[in-house]
């Protein structure tokens, strides 16, 4: 059993309650609203700049070049293709570029992106990489498993295809055997027990994330 | 103007929002449930561990020994003396140490102080101080407004005094008179905005802060 | 008078030595000793990975995403190009990447690189930047007096047209630049001392590090 | 065998040489010249503030309660009890608080600090520990040796005493157990050979702070 195995088993309904989500399912058969999937659209764009920060944070904590290629390779696959990619989808969803940037932080971005942050600078490399996996391995399972339903005129086939796609996976793969070859590293018996409980909070902050979609936006937002 | 008053002008109704909040108005009449009040306090004592930590950042990011000294009392005020004060208090309250130490952090904690967290590690001392300036001196103005409505046999009479006596507001006295220090150093016109974004968001996050009181246990909590 | 020049007229002697070292005369006047030049490349290699550790605090600490993308393809430029064009530069001098990759790190290699690192920690992206300018810009400024006297047969002359050459030229014009837009964001007149004490230190430890080539292999190193 | 012990053995010469270093001897045989001294002691004021920071980045990095007052002890120690006792002890030796605050950081200081609290920021608390274990438990291996020739008249026999004495012997070995402790729950055998190197760079850059004291000042300190 690889250590995400390992996380998502011990993660037990923080896991699940993630991956099948209300949100996950209504994308999935596609009766989500759109108003839902733009809150959520919208608050991934300003997740992922934060998300590019927690790659930089790890090309700085790497002790190898290979690591550092690693992050590097990720943080700019941010930077370059998938803050650019948002934007177009979002432009689909009605969602332009300077609604984007002017948007404010939910809670829930702020909650997650600021503790896999946290994650890192408080802990090694291996918090850091525990704390993103719900995102960058999660998303892939998602997607894997929405997939086969995903007909040509499915309303969050753009989403659902990207994730699912042969490019997102292996890039999800990759991220496995990092975490494996981390845990090789620096895992100890003492530490499990940390490891597991921040992977289960990265997962409800990433449920909580859903929800915020599905939430009537708050006064304050 | 000092700067905070400058900060409270300008954040509106974020800033009134957080100190006019229905959990603190609730306090203040005594009709607060006591369990919305045991389950502030339970994440008040998991904030306080990583105010711990904002405070020993600011020793770390200090470039004198004057601000070093202020951010050491500062953490010593919290290990040595407020945790324990909030332990009897949460006893009070029937908080057992061990429930205390056993509490998962709620998303509203996560989100507060990992935010105040990466301010300090994105930023300078003043971005840090600004994002704690909600708590550290906010809690010292609602008290004052609470203070005089406290007879002696208020529910919430041990926390309102603490706040409101002498030894904290002068505590916040000197948050506010270091906070004019540092901005006479760093602070630029172009970076008032910048500030003034933090101060709302932190007023935002307190505010949820006391909803989660008032709400109904999540199922994940 | 853009602030690079301002911290090159305050920094005086700390600059003027850092710039005429020794190391640097006897490079133009081809003078210098192989074994000179090899410690110096050897020790640069391993100053460039922290570097690319620099730039992607720089990606981390940016608030905006043009600073974002402008560390990142700094960092770009470092781990996909420089190091690669080091390793070649470091062949033809007789280091193979075995040793390059077995180098143990001098001091004045530790010392320049984790102030460098520290002023980013502990202040804000200016500070860093400007720990930073000796190198970047500095390395510019030298290179461009070198190069007039650099004929082709010139030992140095791969060294000296790689930075006198327009490609790296204007990679310190934009550098420059950037100061000054950091500055003008960043910048009050009661850090100008601390600022200038930075750029002081980094071309004190800049000479060190010169100076490192030119002595004999210390016993430990 | 305890860590510290195993990391002493295999740092084998760079160990000795900092623990034997010709400075430590000519201190312990009264035979140092008092301006060497008088550097050295200069330096060790400004080496203390960053090692308070240290202490600060501990506490930051804590994960339980314990660990983070033990960290904060260890920074009022120096913040409320050290500083004091070295700017005493200057005074002895003819430097003013007005000198002490004037100094300069010598390279060496830079080095080593900085290289602590990078440390320290790249990987976790073991790594931060074990960087600073050659100053904190060295100071008591080398006092330890040297005072049994210390006589009443020994020109250094403040400075000897004070290391000996019981109080630091026993912050020693309180620093010995919490390595131990951090390793039980850290320590996997793929990273044995990463804190080897650092506590020998931390050994190599220990002794070159020593050597600074010996050497003449150079022309930019």
């Amino acid at each position: 059993m690889d250590l995400f195995d390992h996380l998502t088993a011990t993660a037990g309904s923080h896991w699940t309650g993630y991956i099948d989500h209300e949100f996950v399912r209504r994308m999935g058969d596609g009766s989500l609203p759109a108003p839902a999937f733009r809150r959520y659209l919208e608050q991934d764009y300003l997740f992922l700049i934060q998300f590019a920060r927690a790659n930089a944070l790890a090309v700085y904590k790497s002790r190898t070049l290979d690591d550092m290629r690693a992050a590097h390779t990720a943080l700019g696959a941010i930077l370059d293709v998938e803050l650019s990619l948002h934007v177009r989808l979002c432009a689909g969803w009605g969602l332009s570029s300077a609604a984007l940037e002017a948007a404010e932080e939910h809670p829930a971005t702020l909650a997650y992106t600021r503790y896999v942050l946290d994650c890192g600078q408080g802990g090694d490399l291996l918090d850091l990489h525990v704390a993103l996996a719900p995102c960058v391995i999660g998303y892939a399972v998602i997607a894997r498993r929405l997939a086969p339903s995903c007909g040509a005129s499915h309303p969050y086939r753009d989403w659902i295809m990207e994730y699912a796609g042969d490019a997102y996976q292996s890039v999800a793969m990759r991220a496995r055997a990092h975490l494996d070859r981390l845990a090789q590293r620096h895992l100890t018996q003492e530490r499990a027990g940390e490891l597991e409980k921040i992977f289960a909070t990265a997962c409800r902050l990433e449920s909580d994330f859903w929800q915020m979609g599905l939430d009537e936006p708050a006064s304050h937002a």
